[in-house]
């Protein structure tokens, strides 16, 4: 028999039974479905982050699989409540608001897509501010079991879906214009770039190059794979997601530039800035996870 | 075959292997048990706020199921270690301070309660000072998997087992007297009061209220469902636990108001507490999880 | 059939999605295999903090079982990737740096060792700085679910695996000098002190010793068995593991005596440190958990 698996990242954090009674209301709807948690730190409300962080993970977790994401923030009119298949068989539950659409495109692309409106799958008196108990656990529990997802509510078409626009940087000819996307445990400072948009301005790995942040300056080598840097040394490097992220030597990028979540940024080429890579010592590596 | 749940419910935290040697313990006696973690961030030795979660999660958790809670302050005669069968078929493995108490009415009522002072089922050389791991987490895996409560030790009178008293909020004939009981991850603040104890105090759904707290006082709407507050704008409503919260839209209230779990306030009418409910827009929501 | 356990500790943290997508890896590789979290707030890199508590730990988890620890400062050449087969037969899987060392012992020695140089385990295209996901994870899941151990990579002889240098303490003739090893969730101080070293320097149960920690000196009851001290005061205690430790009753004694891991102490004798232990009543206890 199939595993049924059940990934779950969310904004509810630790501190309160949120995350305790979702789970405990899928193991009361559907006993046999496993819980994966991949993040819970999702910060409050921000649909932007769940996203990247949801669509980095998901070559990584089972498939198929049921992935419910739930980042709902305040609207007039509330996001719809939704089941969106995929072509690799998964389906993601979540609300409407753009969430989960990175990850539909990893996952091989929507294919088809039906409202949460079947109330006979909803706790029998929900409560309007948590629909994630009452509304989403339940459907997403019985969708793992193997719940047919036409059962789920009506049709919809996956062309209406809502997306999330990502801030692209800007590539000048001697500057990249990018902004921090995430801070990790360790205050590395993954950015909304690629390394071909650093290349795109002129710099190749193994350039010294000029970080500005947080109204400071500062020239940091660009390495391709972690480069042996010295010990509370920044430098700009390629991570394990295959995106550019700014990093300190066993220490935090974060405190270090003062910098968070969406801070922007610019990379530019310096006057020491050559024609190509250096050749880096095959064991190099800056700090391994 | 059934399931066999048994909850958690902790202020272990997780910044040590406490609660990964409670699991070892629970794995190692029955690795047929399934563990659903309720909450582990109970402020330490909390035995309310421990009380007050457990009971409003307990209808949303698998039932019958052991449930596993350890909030055990010091006192120089220890509380006994007990485990309480509720008239759900459910098992309450707990200390005996009160703690678990809340929960078994909501369970049906306590209706047998033993001792674990059946040394067999003890770790072998049991720690003085971490009753958790070597008396609760191998009895309460044993529940789980099955063992009879009649085993775990001497029988006693559920009319002998200790409860805490939850403070009840007094109510004057324009303002109510309550307090601060469980600040969310998000910063909202849960009250010990339910909207008929405002209305008896002759405030009325879409009223404004004045709230006073913390040497604070600001005029503020009562909201039934959640209603069309502004974003930042602060309101006291009804939770999806059916009690009254105060909430910041998209915001903490309780760094707005800087409050914490304990702190008192008072709710009052104010001279534009009007006669009757306003009529709330059916999509209205203020925040949703 | 055997459960088929695999223990995890790191030093990943909660706040991004490394350990979920290491979790996803295991789901995917083998998803039979149980996953039991041990710690994941060891310190960023204190590779010392990680193998104290996987040590102390190891008695409480499921035997045999494959542990899998991560904790991998930067190193000029990183440290190896092995895995490690201890007498009762369970597998540790980890960089050689001394991490589970402390843990072999424990499990009865260190019988076999492998390097994980067997790239068909591995992730496809493995990223440097991440082989906690890469290389660790679907390695460990495989042994899990019951790969041999010599198929992971070359074997190696296991008296070249590094191991740590745990700092003693200096025991005087009337003094100890010793650190902070680990502070718990309560704020307790665990040193890296047993009894006996103090009874060594001439201290005795029951005596009121003088403690010099942070710049400060005070006298304090050291106790066996966590004495009946009053509420908010200091004790100097043997824990539930068997070690000394720093605790307040109710309280924190981190934040009293502003002491971290690694922080140096002296405990003395006093002029008033007496013969022989006190009778302490057999109930007593000073924080339970």
């Amino acid at each position: 028999m199939s595993q049924q698996w059940l990934t779950f990242l969310s904004d509810y954090g630790f501190e309160d039974a949120f995350l305790g009674v979702c789970k405990g209301v899928i193991a009361r709807t559907a006993p046999e479905v496993r819980v994966l948690d991949v993040l819970h730190l999702v910060a409050p409300q921000d649909v932007e982050q769940g996203s990247a962080v949801l669509a980095s993970a998901i070559p990584y977790l089972p498939a198929p699989a049921v992935h419910l994401a739930l980042v709902d923030p305040f609207r007039a009119k509330p996001a719809r409540a939704v089941a969106v298949r995929t072509a690799d068989g998964s389906t993601f539950v979540a609300p409407d608001n753009g969430l989960t659409a990175q990850a539909w495109d990893i996952s091989g692309g929507a294919v088809a897509a039906h409202l949460l409106d079947n109330r006979e799958l909803w706790h029998p008196d929900p409560a309007r501010t948590f629909r994630g108990r009452d509304v989403f656990s339940p459907v997403a529990a019985r969708l793992a079991a193997g719940l047919g997802i036409e059962l789920v509510g009506t049709p919809i078409d996956v062309d209406e879906l809502e997306r999330i626009t990502v801030r692209q940087p800007t590539v000048e000819a001697d500057h990249v214009h990018g902004e921090v996307v995430q801070v990790d445990h360790f205050g590395n400072l993954t950015l909304n770039l690629q390394r071909t948009h650093l290349e795109q301005a002129g710099m190749r790995v193994g350039d010294d190059v000029e970080l500005r942040c947080s109204g400071k300056s500062m020239v940091v080598p660009f390495l391709l794979t972690y480069g042996k840097v010295g010990r509370g040394r920044l430098a700009v490097c390629e991570d394990s997601f295959s995106t550019v992220t700014i990093a300190v030597n066993c220490g935090s990028a974060a405190s270090r530039l003062r910098a968070a979540r969406g801070e922007p940024l610019v990379i530019s080429r310096t006057a020491d800035s050559g024609p190509g890579p250096v050749t880096l010592p095959p064991e190099a590596t800056m700090m391994v996870r």
